[in-house]
This record gives C-alpha cells, sequence and structure tokens, in this order.
C-alpha cells in the first residue's frame, strides 16, 4: 500500500490538545492544511493531565493492580480528545471521522500498559481519505486477541502515528509538540542550546534511551524499521522543527550532536562478588524475570574481592531490593547509592573519532565531578553522576562541544 | 438461550458508582451476592457528573453539534466507570472483565444519541460467567454496522441491563438506584407518599411518559416485550424495592396508583385555525418531521374561529416556535403560554372505574386551579395547569386517592 503524497500523518500532544482552546487551535490549523491541499490523518494524545488523572483513580482503588481494566480506563483519555477535536473540525465544514484502536484493527501483544503493535489495517484510512473525510485517531490504544483495550506505555501515541503512517505506505510522519525542535542539550538545564535540523534515527534513539523526553524510544525504532522520517515540530509556531531522518540524510555530522541528561537512576553496589561463573548470568536472569530493567553494569577487583555495580530507574529500585534479597546468598554486602544522574554525550560523528571519551572525562575531570559508572557504545558515552553535577557537567559538555549558540554560551560561561 | 436462575443482571447507576468509595461499595456488595451462590452480570452507569461534564465540554465547541464524536465522547464516562469497578471486584480476589459494546456486539440504528438496541450477542457473557468472570458491562452504549459508538440516551443505561436480561433468556433484572422504591408520588411534592410494591409495566411506561424519572420509558417498554421483571431497589439499603411486572402478577389494583407531575410543559394555542381539512395534518406532520414531540392537542370552537392547543416540552419550543413561522398563513395568532406543567393520575384500577375522571376534576375544581389542556386514555388523566400549582395538585389528589400514609396525609392536611 503507498499512500499519495498528500496524505499525512500528523500526531498532535496532550499539551497541544490540552484545553477546549487548544483543541479549537488544532483544528484551525487542520483547516489551513486541508486549505494547502494536504489530507491529514490526526493522531491525538490524551489532554493533558488527563491521563494522570485516570491513574490516580485507578491507584486510590488499588495502587498495585495492572491489567485489562486498567488499559481501558486510562483509554479513555484519548477518546474524549479524539472526540472534541472531531466536533472542533465538524464546526469548520470539515467532514472527520474519529476511531479508536478496534475500528481500525490495531492489533497488539497482551502486554498491557506495554503493549507492542503487530498490525494495522490501513486500508479504512485511505477509503476515509479518498472519500475527503478527516480520519481523528485515538493514540495510545490498541486492542488484543479478545478484543480488550491495551495500551502502548507513555509516549504510546507518537507509535501510533508512526505505526499508522508505516500501514497506509506513507514516508513521513509529523509529531507535533509543545517544543519546537529536538535541541542539543535540554534547554532547561543548558541555555542556549541550539535547535537541530536533522538528527539520524541511531542517535535519536539513543538520546531518548539515555534521557531525552522529546520522542519515545519505541516510536523511532519503528520509524527507523519502516524508513519513515519524523518531522518533529511546535503546535504553537509554523516554522520547520527538527527532521529525524536515516542517517545518510544528515548531511554534516558534528563530533557530537548532543548532551543527554536523566535524573532518574539509582546505583546498587554489591561486594564482595561470590566465586562461581554464572553468579552474574544468574543475578541478571532473575532481575530480567522480574521486569527490573538494568541500565549500567560495572565490575572491578577491590583487592578484597570483586566489587559489581549496576544502575537502575527509580521505578524499578523496590523490585530490585526484593530480588536481591531473596537470591543474594549471605556475606554479599548491598550498597546503594541515591540521588544519581546520568549523563551522557550521542553523535555518529564520534564513530570516526577516537579523542571524544578523553575529553569527555577530561571536561568531567576538570569540573572535579566523581564518575561512578561508565558505558560507552559507539555512537554514545554515558556517565552516572550524583544528580547534583548534572546540571554543571551538561553545560560544561555543550560548551566544549560546541552544542550552544555562540552568545549563550559566552554569557554562561560569563 | 435461558440463563441458570443464578445469572442476575444487576444495574447500578450514576449516583451508585458516583465517587470512588461508592465504587467500591458496589464491588463489596457483589461480593457479597456472589458469596450468596448468585452470578452477577453487571451494568454500570457514568459516575454522576460525568456525562454533564463531556456534556459541556461538546457544548462548550459546538453547542449544535450531534453525531458520532458526540456520542463517543460522552460514552467514555462509562468506560471509565467499569474499569475501577473492575479493578475493585478483582481487588476483592473476584475475577473480573469489563465490556464495551463492541466487544458483546450490542448492535443498534445509528440515530445518534438516540439510538435502539437491535441484538446483542448473549453468548460471550454466558460464557464469562461459566467460568466464574464477573462481566461488568458499560450501561448506556451500543455500535451501529459502522462499528461506531452510538447511545441510547438519558437512561440508557436501564435499557442496556433489561436488553441483556432477554439476551441471555434471564426473567428478571436488578436496576439499583439512589431511591429505594417506585412512589405513589414524588416523596419530595407529596411528603408521605408511600412505597409500590409491585407496579405493572403499562403503569411504569405511563408514569415514565408523564414525569417521574425513576426508570426510562424505553427500559420499562423493553421489559415489557420480553417479560423481563424489574426489581427496582436501593443501592444504599438491603430490603427489597418496588417489582415491576405484568399485570397479571400485581394482586391489588388501587383506583388510582400514583399521581405524576411533569414541570417541563410549554403550550402554543393557534387562533383562528385555518379552514381545510389537511390544515392539522399537515401541521403536526411538518413538526414531526423536523423532532417535534407534540404531547397534547385540544380543539375548541371559540365561535370567532376554532382554537387548537397542543403542549410540547421545554427543549422543542425553540423549534416548534421556528417550524411554526415556516408553515402557517398569514392572519393566525400564535399565542404561547410558559411556566406550564402537567398533573397526571395512573392506574390500572382505573379500566372499571368511571368516576375516577370527574373525581380528578374535582379535586381541581375545589382547589380552584384551572385547566388548560386534558387528555385521557385508559389508564390515566392529565392535565396541564399552571406550574405554580403542581405541588398543591398532587397533594389533594393524593390525598383523595389515599396516596399517602395516613399520618402524613393528615399532618400535610393540618
Amino acid at each position: 500500500m503507498t499512500a499519495p503524497s498528500t496524505i499525512v500523518v500528523k500526531k498532535y500532544g496532550g499539551t497541544s490538545v490540552g484545553s477546549l482552546e487548544r483543541i479549537e487551535n488544532v483544528a484551525a490549523r487542520l483547516a489551513e492544511d486541508l486549505a494547502r491541499g494536504e489530507m491529514p490523518i490526526v493522531v491525538a494524545s490524551a489532554m493533558s493531565g488527563e491521563t494522570n488523572r485516570l491513574v490516580a483513580m485507578a491507584e486510590y482503588i488499588d495502587p498495585d493492580y495492572r491489567g485489562v481494566a486498567y488499559d481501558m480506563l486510562v483509554a479513555s483519555g484519548e477518546q474524549v480528545s479524539i472526540a472534541l477535536l472531531a466536533i472542533a473540525l465538524q464546526k469548520r465544514g470539515i467532514a472527520a471521522q474519529p476511531l479508536l484502536a478496534y475500528q481500525l484493527g490495531i492489533q497488539t501483544d497482551n502486554v498491557y500498559s506495554k503493549a507492542r503493535i503487530l498490525k494495522i489495517e490501513g486500508e479504512r484510512l485511505l477509503d476515509l481519505c479518498r472519500r475527503g473525510i478527516v480520519p481523528v485517531v485515538a493514540g495510545f490504544q490498541g486492542i488484543d486477541e479478545e478484543e480488550n483495550i491495551t495500551t502502548l506505555g507513555r509516549g504510546g501515541s507518537d507509535t501510533t502515528a508512526v505505526a499508522l503512517a508505516a500501514a497506509i505506505g506513507a514516508r513521513q510522519c509529523e509529531i507535533y509538540t509543545d517544543v519546537p525542535a529536538v535541541c542539543t542539550a535540554d534547554p532547561r538545564l543548558v541555555p542556549g542550546a541550539k535547535e537541530l535540523t536533522r538528527v539520524s534515527f541511531e542517535e535519536m534513539m539513543e538520546m531518548a534511551a539515555l534521557g531525552s523526553k522529546v520522542l519515545h524510544i519505541r516510536c523511532v525504532e519503528l520509524a527507523a524499521k519502516y524508513g519513515i522520517r519524523i518531522h518533529l515540530r511546535s503546535t504553537f509556531e509554523a516554522r520547520e522543527g527538527t527532521w529525524i531522518v536515516p542517517e545518510g540524510e544528515v548531511m554534516e555530522n558534528p563530533l557530537v550532536t548532543a548532551v543527554t541528561h536523566d535524573a532518574n537512576t539509582f546505583v546498587f553496589v554489591l561486594h564482595p562478588v561470590p566465586a562461581g561463573t554464572d553468579f552474574l548470568a544468574n543475578l541478571f536472569d532473575r532481575l530480567a524475570t522480574r521486569g527490573v530493567v538494568v541500565d549500567i553494569i560495572t565490575q572491578s577487583d577491590t583487592g578484597g574481592g570483586q566489587r559489581l555495580a549496576f544502575s537502575v530507574t527509580k521505578e524499578d529500585v523496590a523490585l530490585t531490593r526484593q530480588t536481591l534479597k531473596e537470591f543474594l546468598p549471605p556475606g554479599v554486602d548491598v550498597e546503594t547509592m541515591e540521588g544519581m544522574g546520568k549523563i551522557s554525550i550521542v553523535g555518529v560523528g564520534m564513530r570516526n573519532n577516537f579523542g571524544v571519551a578523553a575529553r569527555f572525562f577530561r571536561v568531567l575531570a576538570d569540573a572535579k565531578i566523581p564518575v561512578q559508572l561508565v558505558t560507552t557504545s559507539e555512537i554514545k558515552i554515558s556517565a552516572v553522576i550524583s544528580s547534583e553535577f548534572l546540571s554543571t557537567a551538561a553545560g560544561q559538555l555543550a560548551d566544549s562541544f560546541e552544542l550552544r549558540t555562540a552568545d549563550a554560551g559566552a554569557s554562561n560561561r560569563g
């Protein structure tokens, strides 16, 4: 299936539809798109705050429950926003059809709250477009084999948009959000962070994994898999934002594309590591079975036995503690480090430049920031440091790798 | 299909699930039902206030819009309440499955906001019951041929409950609400109104049509059609309420079963009525086409030409005005009477008692209440009077037809 290039999937996020006025604004903007000859397929998130409100009700009744009813509950937020957006479009004389997951056959697995899309029937969308009716699709939701509603996890509406684009054979997808572009760093932490015109899929995936909140990693994975170019741009400004594209389409690769940070890190240190070749395998196997996502792992010799350190997100701390308690033999000391964060640099330009790692550690050393854990890949270097240093580290790294506009950098350093 | 008699459809209304605490209470009550050996099929309304909140959002954007998106929007309220109720049941160790209209194939026509149920697949419900899983069904909603969500109108969840009972071949259905029983009059208007143990389907339909808010007329029609006995009872008390049953099961018929009132009445008076045999037919045909429901019609000779009066509900006033403006030839004077109400007495006992009408008018005359319009059927008499007299009329009629407890009647008269 290949959609005509006039058909464009456009996703509007929670802040974009965060009030009735903003829903009207989105409708007005879509009317302009139509007037220009585009045929939009719209995906919308829940109005900002709504998902939290629904989650709070579920957790009041049972903080531990997850499953069919939970997903049905939180998915209602998107049902509300697409219905309101469809009404706003029709008020402007634009035929619109709000659509839920079951109406489009958005099939997922049944991993509730973190479901993965398996299949979408794109034909109904194209048929509506041919008839001049704007499809307005609920993001974030799918259905499993028993037609129960599933949800795709936070940021899932981005994934819905890319999956719809893939299903109709589109080559691109627009994601409208409350920031105008992907930046070289979080501008709240690093004043003067530059906007990026183009970022490769690989870099964007690393950035998402390392703490950038702009796009959800699964959405970028899907875009990379199907070659869907994502145009991330502001709901509130008409100008272009950032294109997330195959690496070959990024013309000019700086040494480092961006610095990202993540304050949501917690480190466990085990000492001494018990003897036996399969201890590590068994430990991480056990943690994985329980659903703990372990991030960075390092092991070092302390003279008095091996020392193992690994990081997890705050959400997984309780589960990790419990698992360690059940699993570890007596005599292993468990130390925990709270208030940790992760600072990373990302860039495909690092592939062929061997000095980047040295410069990364030099910057942290010059700022007298102790490094606890380190991990690297071909296109990124990450270090776990104390959260209190995140801002300084991000600023210094941005300066060293020229990620700020000249003015802002100067004023910030001055 | 015939369900085992242990399977009972139980409908909980908006006030019954009006807060998270109340949802917990409903779950606790269902746990008791299960402990007693019953297998409930639960139908729930939206949490009280929620439907109004959703309607207000739609009307903010476009007060005139009705259609697919409107129904999808307001149906989200039931999705929230059944999900929360299912979570509350599971917290008590009770397996529960929340179900939306599309999952049960609740097929309706596509008259949005007032859809009628055409078909329900009852097999999935019975299958869940057999497996010990409590179905928790969203009331008020259905799907049309294109799988769009439709809604059944105010009170529609009662209709859902009766339709589900019919679909599984059950012989009765419990409707839990915020009043303990159907009364001989609205107790807020007539202190000391008696609770009724049994009411016939026909009487209940008349009462619903004449202003009683306890049950929606369509729900009672459906119950009568399929012979589903309705047990209307309080969510907050364990005792029995009122059974709505076939006429043969009502043992003892008083002369008058209940007095009902409806303040929502507006009268149009046309004078003189134009000549021509088809004027009336054309007028009411035109009004019907525009969706105006005309209630009482009377015509009388005034000497100076025929005078036609008819009543409509307040909602239809604007549409009636507009239709008359387009339709009436010049020279016909249109007078409108605002602030009108309708007072009625209902009872199958009236069938064989000719003196009831005389007594009805005598009571109103003694109270010096002018009567504007009158209509009667085999089991009811209705009069349009000024709204300010509704309370007096209801009280006097209740006394005359012994519809109050002796104490309350005496104290009220004294």
